[in-house]
């Protein structure tokens, strides 16, 4: 059949199973063909099935016509992996619309959720009997797209990433094409053979497409306590972490790193954000406490809040810098304006890397060093989740540099940090953000080949065609 | 080659490799031929090589000579999975020597440790520091027997299973034979594709061998506070439960359910065991709760066991009886003689079955309703972790009750439990103990046809001969 007759063809089903309502615009393709950071495509088509079933009969179409398809949530990731390439022959599944009810099983603190949810979405409907699903991002996407990435965040260390919290997976398969399954079941100890729900987390829909979980939830906490700490020295950020935890235990809800790039870009380019230290000059790093309890106040007689500030100043010798209290939010405002206030600069080269916790401060001042001798004109404005090293160490290519952004340029900077991330500090290239087209060529590097093989082999049984997805994790690490 | 030569030539290969010391002589090959409960086989021979290249070598002697092999740790498995089968023609690979020097990472809160060490001895040296790995079992198993079977325990919802807590595997393969693979790092956080190293948990070493392990650690806590509580009713137990968990989040360390009937055996048949209730009547059914955290007694003014004091005094009507401060560890002593009673009373039909805790004690209900109608000679005689939804539902035949313990007769009572618990409730049949011959045929009914294919295309990949372990979860679920 000749291409045209093809296409028109597939529209054709794909229009008799989701209805005129379910197939995107000309105008509204941009949305879901260019990526939250990275990702400019071209989209054969986008289709927004209503239904589990209308899902699985348009993955059974689109796989009949040997069309490659991306699953797409609220494409926020930040790696590509859910924007189509630039071929035009990928049709574009986007999932917003499973939005089957949701059902709370409060005793048995979990929930069913459609993978089109917005994650402010199922936290609205659980705080209504006072639970959370405490994955805490800057973004807001999809449940879909959080098991498809395994988002970690600000809480990780807390509460685990989105893998710790889920229970079962409802998925519908490439093969056999449309098939839909459970794997999992509402219960937290199941030991009845291969745990197969975790292939399907964390990798991108490639094996199958995530259209509903149950997930463990939380009883939200009813005290919150924020401080933020200026550490005498590297050294003493792992030890203030280790004593937090050695006295607070699962308390500690956040401890995060900010660097004095990062809050000097985002206090010169966010208004209303207000210089919190005094003098006000910036530190050259920062930690960000958070400690949260379900524990009522009546219950100790002494407030959250109270306990962390005793907990300064009784055990450390630093200089520590609290807020008025009625300030603390604004504390957070400034974490959260960190991305904004690099972004202000000029062009971000950013990585998302994780090395064991204990020598993070260690990565940093060595990928500091490398950037200053090698890239005196750049700028790392890094920060990051400590306590479950996680670093975003972003450096900045500013505008004011004299020298236009020149992504070859910057080439070299990209495998000498991932190097010594990976390689001397057995960390990760990817902490957080997933694997996709935007930093395939290190997933290429970084994987082994044996664990390639592996990866090959369960992209053929899950999906021979190879249509699902842009990666396989195998040894081409791109499937279309 | 005749058969005998074959053997001899095995072992001669095995004994090169090993030595004199890692090859069990006659006299001590019971030990590892029969299980903790189930399984009484008969080993080809026994070998015990001292560090993961021995190991390496020995899978690899093994393949080339096509003979089956049982990876093996302390042997306290209770599904028969590490005992070999009545053959005699499988070598069980005893790890108990893999005592590598163990390495703690205590700012990454990560320890390293061979797969022989046993779970007290990570313990003991651990809590040098502070720290331990808190997995509370009755048995004192291997790390490698850990990961294994995805031990579970009584801390469970408050620190997740074996598999919560892994970061890190270092697997011997079958295939490529005696390769050595290292899977995932000491990171937190960590997505770089599919997070292979599940596969390895809870599978019995069906797929590989797991000869070392890196795991998350946490810091010991300094306070413990203890109570029995008898509850009003079935519907109470669950209300407890998350009033527990909304007032003290993740300080509920156990919530530990014990029917009367388990009471009574422990009470009458292990000496010391004291009665606490009063009067001296026995509840129907009793729940211990335990309250640990790491905040010292000073940070709050106020004594753990008076917080739980005071909620408990305060929230309910329940009838509760807590036991003298002096004696909270006795109250323990009951729990842990719980097994140990019901053995005394005769043979016992074991179930360990978990259902979505908010059923469990509706599920409960059902199943001693079964019991007696059906069986009424039986005592249900069960204990369980209320928290996650696991129930050991244990059923004595009463030595006293006129006939001898008949097999065949509880065949039906089997059938029967665990289809309340899968189908009716959307349980497991295997909660925490995993797979393994005794409970394989539940295995073999319960997965679904499409899962087995998948499981058996897994089994081609890592161990395409079937050579290792007992089960490989697949079509035939049994490999040798």
């Amino acid at each position: 059949m000749h291409k045209m007759q093809q296409s028109v063809h597939l529209l054709t089903h794909l229009r008799a199973i989701v209805g005129d309502a379910g197939i995107v615009g000309e105008g509204d393709l941009a949305l879901h063909e260019n990526g939250a950071r990275y990702g400019a495509g071209k989209a054969h088509l986008v289709v927004r099935p209503a239904t589990v079933e209308e899902v699985s009969e348009v993955v059974k179409t689109c796989i009949a016509h040997h069309v490659p398809l991306i699953a797409q949530g609220a494409n926020t990731g930040l790696v590509g992996a859910s924007t189509p390439d630039a071929s035009g022959h990928q049709v574009v599944l986007s999932l917003t619309r499973l939005r089957q009810p949701m059902a709370l099983d409060a005793g048995n603190r979990s929930v069913d959720a459609g993978a089109g949810l917005r994650l402010h979405e199922l936290n609205d409907f659980l705080s209504e009997d006072g639970f959370w699903f405490p994955i805490d991002l800057s973004a807001d996407p999809t449940i879909g797209g959080m098991v498809a990435a395994n988002t970690g965040g600000t809480r990780l260390i807390r509460y685990g990433d989105v893998r710790h919290n889920v229970l079962a997976l409802e998925i519908v398969l490439f093969n056999p094409p449309g098939q839909i399954v459970r794997l999992g079941r509402a219960l937290r100890k199941d030991n009845t053979g291969p745990d197969l729900k975790h292939l399907f987390i964390g990798t991108a829909d490639s094996f199958g497409i995530v259209v509903g979980a149950t997930l463990q939830v939380h009883h939200k906490p009813v005290q919150t306590a924020t401080a933020l700490v200026i550490p005498v020295s590297s050294a003493a950020v792992n030890i203030l972490l280790s004593e937090m935890e050695r006295q607070f235990g699962d308390w500690l809800a956040a401890f995060e790193g900010m660097s004095g790039n990062a809050l000097d870009a985002a206090i010169a380019h966010i208004p209303d954000l207000r210089n919190p230290f005094h003098p006000e000059i910036l530190p050259e790093f920062a930690i960000l406490v958070k400690l949260e309890t379900c524990l009522p106040i009546g219950r100790t007689g002494k407030a959250l809040q109270e306990m962390l500030d005793d907990f300064l100043e009784e055990q450390f010798g630093f200089s520590i810098m609290n807020a008025a209290v009625g300030k603390r939010a604004a504390l957070w405002s400034l974490r959260h304006g960190l991305s904004e206030g690099a972004k202000a600069l000029g062009p971000i080269i950013a990585f998302d890397v994780s090395v064991p916790r204990s020598s993070i401060m260690h990565f940093r001042e060595l990928a500091i060093a490398l950037v200053s001798r090698y890239y005196p004109w750049l700028r790392p404005v890094d920060f990051g989740h400590i306590a479950d090293g996680g670093l975003h160490f972003n450096v900045v290519w500013p505008r004011d540099s004299g020298t236009p952004y020149d992504a070859g340029a910057v080439s070299p900077l990209r495998d000498a940090i991932y190097a010594l991330a990976v390689e001397q500090f057995g960390g990760s290239f990817s902490a957080e953000h997933g694997v996709g087209p935007h930093n395939a060529t290190f997933c290429q590097r970084y994987t082994n080949p044996l664990n390639k093989s592996w990866c090959g082999a369960l992209k053929f049984l899950f999906d021979p065609e190879k249509l699902g997805g842009r990666v396989d994790f195998g040894p081409g690490i791109f499937s279309t």
